[in-house]
């Protein structure tokens, strides 16, 4: 089973925003055994979206389609609808109730002329109810090709993917198994990993496909395969995986199926009944938010300190000022400094600590663009690492919070 | 001119990397007159490779290639071309040379076969150095169309943009000037805002397209418009900008083509010699990475401090407990306190503060899901805001951020 996805608004085609939406698509599809044939972020224009939905409906069985449904008169998604299905815009009691309903209850003042029009859909449709938001969510179908249109804001979309998208697919197909199996690698570089496999990727089933993932300072090698049954693709993997472990056991840490590294970090901490605290200078909030950004960080996350100017790594976090000036603020000293009285601070059990000098110009130190300083305190005691990561500040800023994770990983798994 | 943007990978379509280089590409191609009618993400397989080679060369005049180029099995792009431009792979010194130099420089390993293999090119390809990876970028014409193929790794790819193909395309062509200015808003919903300027919509010349960006709590409203001579464009888009400025004086913020809300922040405070700390709760460092993630945030950002803990805000913060106690954690007292004792900890001049219940479930406190409070404290006193963000955390986060950032902002312009 194959979908097509196709994104309307020009503000994707101007590189006003990124689609993240077709990203979450993408893998709610996967994981129901849809798999995803190609992505189109097209022009929000009649004749484009008519092309693109006779290209799509002949690659692909499900097309779902987002953005171009709000309000306002620069929304031409509707009446394409109706010239591609040759059918009309109709009035619905459902839709304007809904809509009527979020007015009440959220804008506190009555509909406006341009709300009403949200209740017009086309005849054909079956209307998906959008919890979220004044657009509905709309299924129609053609030659059995499925086409579903839904808003382009994320969160309403999701909600509609989770509550009737994905359901209605399930109960309409019977749909394989998908399975994807991503090793998170540390500390070596793609062509090393790819000639240590070489065997392992020749011997490899036909049925099953490698991928590398290189970034920022590391690799992710990711295996996928497809079957009817699912223990049978199971075991079929499992026989994979156990080979593919044994040969990267030196630099293997994880399955990102099984969480993000700081996923991952999160649930070691919690296991082990531990608390984290975190300062950064050069990462300037990277790290924690990378925490922060899922739900249960609070349950190890005491907190964090940025700590940018050089003084308030004084004022705030008590790093000694004879220590800074005897070797500058970029050092292995100040880190592991850093990592010792933020734990100390927060009363926390671990703690990361980053200083450096991203770029593109040199900050409160001398210190040359891309160099890098991770401090980490343990139960233990505390430590410090040091790194060149390149002249690039994005690369540098990224590379340092996935180096500081994995340290911090290892560290945490020692226990 | 239109380009089509194409990115090989199956990591796009499985939704396990979101593709934020077409937006960057996008917006590059747009800057320099290129606008692009369509961004197509595909499978890393020949068949599909060369049916959107034809598909996008038949609709464009450039068609801008990214990924499947890394030294390993899994990727067949260049195999590819070969097949659509009745090319063969030749060993290019050039390219070896400089895989060469950056393995003797970087990895200090002896070169492997997958990395050899990264010298073998088109015949016909005009190479482009990419100064940051062994991946060389490559340049090919048929029939008047250009094809571009770079790597996909971002800091790679936009060197090469930069430094190679925008260069190139800017010499081989007459391209138009294309103006986008868009407007940031605050506090009025899509369809109200879009009641209020209805008439200055209709009056609007067809050369000039309006569109709404609504997101995460304000929109974001853009024009745009194109011509050969720039002076004539900009000075249309003036005339309309200025009647639009009028209908929304007391929603405008600024635009959003001389910086994002952070960037004009950071300026202002810059130009007032002024200075910034930041503490956050409910909003996990989302604010500060904001900042920090431009460069120059070190100009007026003294430090940030996370405090995920209530008994952190009163140990790190120095937050009365008494006053937790009596309002608890989410209230305006605490975040008011908050952002008091940030600005006296880092002794800057301006603070922000956040606390409320993201969710998904009740925190440290009672309050219902969606609950946010935002303390701001000023050279000339302090005060705090209560907001409802509703029940998704992804949005209460997303919203609470845009919402302190407008209301720090309101702040530093009156003085």
């Amino acid at each position: 089973m194959k979908a097509h996805i196709i994104t309307i608004g020009d503000e994707i085609l101007i590189g006003q925003i990124v689609d993240t939406n077709s990203a979450y698509i993408s893998k709610a599809l996967n994981a129901i055994g849809v798999s995803v044939y190609q992505i189109s972020s097209i022009q929000d224009d009649k004749d484009h979206i008519l092309e693109s939905f006779a290209f799509a409906k002949a690659d692909s069985d499900i097309i779902i389609i987002t953005g171009g449904l709000g309000p306002t008169k620069d929304d031409v998604t509707k009446s394409t609808f109706c010239a591609f299905f040759d059918d009309e815009l109709v009035f619905n009691q459902e839709v304007f109730d809904h809509v009527s309903y979020l007015f009440k209850k959220y804008v506190k003042q009555p509909l406006l002329a341009s709300n009403k029009t949200q209740a017009l859909v086309p005849s054909k449709a079956t209307i998906l109810t959008n919890r979220f938001g004044t657009a509905p969510g709309m299924w129609m179908e053609q030659d059995g090709k499925i086409f579903v249109s839904m808003p382009g804001v994320p969160y309403e979309m999701k909600a509609l993917m989770e509550e009737s998208v994905l359901p209605r697919l399930k109960e309409r197909f019977e749909l394989p198994y998908i399975l994807h199996k991503t090793l998170l690698t540390f500390g070596m570089g793609e062509s090393a990993i790819a000639d240590r496999i070489e065997s392992f990727e020749d011997e490899l089933p036909k049925s099953i496909k490698l991928a590398y993932l290189p970034s920022l300072g590391r690799v992710r090698i990711r295996l996928s395969t497809t079957g009817s049954v699912k223990e049978e693709v199971d075991a079929a993997m499992a026989v994979q995986l156990e080979k593919l472990e044994a040969l990267l056991e030196d630099i293997f840490v994880g399955y990102e199926e099984n969480g993000s590294l700081e996923e991952l970090i999160g649930k070691a901490l919690v296991a082990r009944g531990k608390t984290l605290a975190i300062a950064e200078s050069c990462t300037g909030g990277s790290i924690v938010q990378r925490f922060t950004s899922n739900p249960g960080a609070s349950g190890y996350l005491v907190g964090s300190t940025v700590t940018y100017a050089t003084r308030s790594k004084v004022d705030v976090l008590g790093v000694d000022s004879a220590l800074i000036e005897k070797h500058s603020v970029v050092s292995a000293e100040v880190a592991e400094a850093m990592a010792v009285q933020v734990k100390k601070l927060y009363n926390s059990d671990y703690a990361i600590a980053t200083t450096g000098n991203a770029g593109p110009t040199k900050g409160d130190s001398d210190a040359a663009v891309g160099t890098v300083y991770i401090g980490i305190a343990t139960p233990e005691g505390s430590t410090a690492h040091h790194f060149m990561m390149g002249n690039h500040r994005e690369r540098v800023i990224g590379k340092t919070v996935n180096k500081a994770l994995e340290l911090l990983n290892e560290e945490i798994l020692k226990n």
